[in-house]
């Protein structure tokens, strides 16, 4: 594994870099793709982004000025807050096997690249990206916007139990260039869309709780998300409202990606581990927050979880 | 007006130290006074607060510890985040005229007392206590975590346009003594009663929008607060819900006191001041926050603050 020191040496040695995404991209991963590639760029190195279908509203914009063109031959291939190669969108399979560098912060991170860097105590892959930054060259506000887009939301603009002192001295550090972040703020944690409260009244309208209130269990059925015509960003991390219930530790929502198919997010207390819930169905992440796939009827979905809550609560 | 050096050497000075909250108290008044009032104890001097009668399950904790016994004779008298007299406490009427020093960030601040500091640029009255306590010795926990409560909760846990770098750089030091913010962050930012879930759902669910969307019309009924049992607590700050739905710059929230008597609050955007909206029915407040009461029906309520939001944005 390498230290921030030699993946920045690394960084600085090389020319012509793709960078990729993970699938569903949120403001974490496109956040850090857009700032390396602003970093690498600012060293007069040519840089892109493999294009991503996954993109919202809310982070098209970031990601966009850096989209490779039809054609870029790149030599080096760096993935941002990847943990997996499962991760990688669908249109980077052909990538499998290729990366050159994989820079994450998920405790579950495979080390899937010839060289690997992970901070798995980072709110962010954004606080790991800082510092590699910082160590290359000036924080430019190029850098400093999407970084801030890659930290703030990953914590849940500073109120996750993930945010750290060291969380806070980025964004200061961030906020010093001179950055709008006022403007990410509003659009990322102070605006809903109608169709997003809609979603949430109808998810917490039909929530269920279990263990005495404890555990709570929510679903995003393929019906509600064509009958409110949602998009991605409507859905965008529904995972966080049900651990906001006094009283819940465990909240699960279950979100069905095809007719069968659910994605599943576990947000949990220091009761039980998430992580260790999800991989016992094939998924990983961090200790409060994880998730998995699960192919089944939703009864069969529903009572899986609820048993690997127990079954990990039980130690 | 005091530098912080001054106001600390002042402090420094004094002994016997009585310490005032404002009315209704937030996060930040009853946070800054705990944080003094371990500051004042550290340095071995005696200090209290004088008991304010409108602590809430969250407040009440930070409080508590340090709340003077009946009969303490103090020598000093310092005010923390009141802007003007007219704000102290039904119980400190008394102490008009009388208070030594006051600290305070807000713009409209009197400088009501002997000796007065302000910054208008913090988003916290924490903040400026942060600087005055560092220069008084070394931040212990006792005084960091309800500093913390302070500026956290003053900012919108860092997502109101009031948070600075300098906001992030005191969170950074004041989570560097090791204190448990998490459980702040928690109580503050990340819980909700199933009641107030349900009270928010129904709002939501009955929001009218006009204006092309840019007014919504949102109606707290007293049949849906006894419906759900909810109290006072539930209902607080529902009138920021409406200024979150995208595409809205003019929020009315009404809420009904008693029957026939709705209690309006708007929250606007740069286009409409809400002030002058309110004063055309005897009320007041801020250029984006403002309230008011009317007698009427609910179907005249809404007339009055649709056609006063109408004339005020027409100039």
């Amino acid at each position: 594994m390498l230290t921030v020191r030699k993946a920045a040496a690394l960084l600085k040695s090389w020319d012509n870099i793709l960078i990729l995404t993970h699938i569903r991209p949120d403001g974490d991963t496109v956040g850090c793709a857009a700032a390396l590639c602003a970093g690498l760029r600012a060293l007069g190195k040519t840089a892109y982004l493999w294009p991503n279908p996954g993109l919202t509203d809310a982070t098209r914009p970031y990601f966009a000025p850096y989209a490779a063109p039809d054609g870029f031959e790149y030599a080096k291939l760096v993935s941002v807050d990847i943990a997996t190669e499962n991760l990688f969108p669908d249109n980077a399979a052909p990538y499998k096997g290729h990366v050159d560098l994989a820079i994450d912060h998920h405790p579950s991170f495979e080390a899937f690249a010839r060289e690997n860097i992970v901070r798995p105590g980072a709110a962010a892959c954004g606080e790991l990206l800082y510092d590699i930054l910082a160590a290359l060259g000036p924080i430019t506000p190029e850098i400093a916007l999407p970084l801030y887009v890659a930290v703030s939301t990953d914590c849940g603009c500073f109120a996750y139990a993930n945010t750290t002192a060291h969380t806070h001295a980025v964004a200061a550090a961030l906020i010093r260039t001179g950055i709008d972040y006022r403007t990410v703020n509003k659009v990322f944690f102070r605006t809903k869309t109608r169709v997003r409260i809609q979603l949430e009244a109808a998810l917490l309208r039909e929530a269920e709780f279990y263990d005495g209130g404890r555990v709570v269990f929510m679903t995003v059925p393929l019906s509600l998300m064509e009958s409110l015509s949602a998009t991605e960003g409507d859905a965008e991390e529904l995972s966080s409202l049900g651990g906001q219930i006094e009283g819940v530790d465990c909240a699960i929502t279950a979100r069905e990606l095809k007719p069968g198919e659910w994605k599943i997010s576990l947000r949990t207390g220091a009761r039980v581990n998430a992580t260790k819930v999800c991989q016992l169905y094939g998924g990983g992440g961090h200790a409060a927050a994880a998730g998995c796939t699960i192919e089944a009827p939703l009864d069969e979905v529903r009572r899986r979880m609820l048993s690997g809550i127990e079954q990990v609560a039980a130690g």
